[in-house]
Order: C-alpha cells, then structure tokens, then sequence
C-alpha cells in the first residue's frame, strides 16, 4: 500500500492529530469526554446483566464490554488534560474541578487505581464467573467513583 | 460486597442502563458517537506514530491504541442504531443516511469487514513491528472509509 493512499484514508477519516501537545485544549476535551462517555455506556451493560437483570447474563457481551473499559483506562488519557483544558472551550464544556490540576500525585494515585481494577476487570471476565465478575465490577466503579468525589463538578 | 453497595456505585455513576431497548434515541446517539469519535483520537495516534511522525514510534502506545480500535470494534455497537436513530434526537445531531437503516446486509458486511481489520490490527500491533503495524492500519482506515463513504453525510 502506497503512503499516499494511507494519507488519503486518514484524512478522509478525518483524524485527530496523534500529538496533544498540537491539538486544541476543545478537542482534547471533546475527546476525554467521549472516551468517559463510551465506557460508560458498557459500564451501563455490565451493570445491566451483572445486578439489573442477571438471567441477562451473556458472558461474551460481558467480556467485550469488559475489554473495553480496560482499552479506555489504558489508552493514555492523561495526554487529554493539557495546559487550557482545566476550564470550557471553545464549545466543549468540562466538569473537571481546577483540584484535578493542582494535585498530580493524587491524580495519578487514583488513576493507577483505575487502571490496576479495569485490567482486573478484564481478567475476571474472560472467566464468565458471573459471580466474581460482579464482585469486581464493584471494585471498578468504586475506583471510578473515588475519582468523581474528588476531582468532578456535580454538574 | 453488598448488592447495596453496588447499585449505589452504579447509580453515582450515572450509568446508563444496559438494555438499549430501554435506552432513549437521543441516548444511543450520544454513546455510538462517543464510541467513534474516541476511535478516532486512537486512530490519529496511530497515524502520528506511524506516517507523520514514524520516530515518535512507542510499542507500547500503539499496541494500546490498537486494543483500544478492536475493543470498541468487538462492543457491539449494533445496539446503539435502534429505531428512532435514524434522524437526529434531542440534543444530538447524526450524520448516518437513511440507507443505512434500509440496508442491513451491507451494513452487517461493512461492520464485519471493519471488526476483522481492528482485530487483525490488535494482532499485528502486539508484535511491535512498525512497517507491519502500518499496512495494517492503512487496510483499518480503508473498512472506517468504506462505511463512511456509504452511510455517513459528509457533514
């Protein structure tokens, strides 16, 4: 395959630049939010099939959901916070508290913490041990949660 | 664990619920468009380790990138186009044609094009091999493209 062929799908993709150092403070906000947002979404299935309705319970969906969460926590999102992205901008609006910026050591405390849950989360669930997997669910949200009480606007 | 403890996790959260049958149009709008756009950061990193920028090549980065493109790939997001997608919803505005809706074999052929070549990515990515890595992602990009120039409004 040709580079300019390669080229040519990557903008016709419409990609992001790859250095966040280069890229907007509004769209490393955008991009921080979505990746929140899309975990959220397959937490929302785990919690679905794991206390919701558990006769729901479908060990391949569980596992995928599960793989990723851990993709997110281990995509490298702290590139996402940069110098400008501790307020809105542009059209993106943040609900990160100016703490967040201020108190690094905690940050990357919580988030190894997050980190160390979503690749056991991962883990757990290639067993399809519905009950273990439930007990580790817990551990991931609690380890989202910490972050949320300390460091996000309520809204 | 208590289940207590569990759902109050959960609903801090602000997890949303499991079941997209449940799930509001304007809800599956969101996620699935957070689910792409987030692909997209991860793809634009690829694109900077890998074209714009090949000595700023981190083995690591890129294999996580790629788990990343396969994890969301492999989520099911077939889910997050049920009725009432197919225009935008509340809020949040969609790109996708009518044609999408109307074409569910062609869809399902793109889809299992795209999953096959996120998958193959996370594989080649995992060897380290950078010339490999970047054939590979040029044949992700072209599935992205083959969807998008389909189904997807140019704006």
């Amino acid at each position: 395959m040709k580079i300019t062929n390669l080229l040519f799908a990557a903008v016709a993709l419409g990609l992001a630049t790859g250095a966040s150092a280069q890229m907007k403070p509004e769209d490393q906000i955008k991009f921080r939010k979505a990746g929140y947002s899309f975990m959220s979404w397959n937490m929302g299935k785990l919690k679905g099939q794991l206390i919701d309705n558990p006769a729901s319970f479908n060990k391949d969906q569980v596992a995928a959901a599960a793989n990723l969460i851990a993709a997110t926590a281990n995509s490298g999102m702290g590139a996402l916070f940069g110098p400008g992205t501790d307020k809105d901008a542009g059209s993106q609006k943040t609900r990160v508290k100016a703490e967040f910026f201020q108190q690094p050591d905690e940050v990357k405390k919580l988030a190894g913490a997050f980190i160390k849950e979503a690749n056991d989360l991962q883990k757990v669930a290639a067993t399809g041990d519905a009950a273990a997997i439930k007990v580790q669910f817990g551990k991931t949200g609690e380890s989202c949660k910490a972050c949320h009480d300390k460091f996000r606007k309520d809204d």
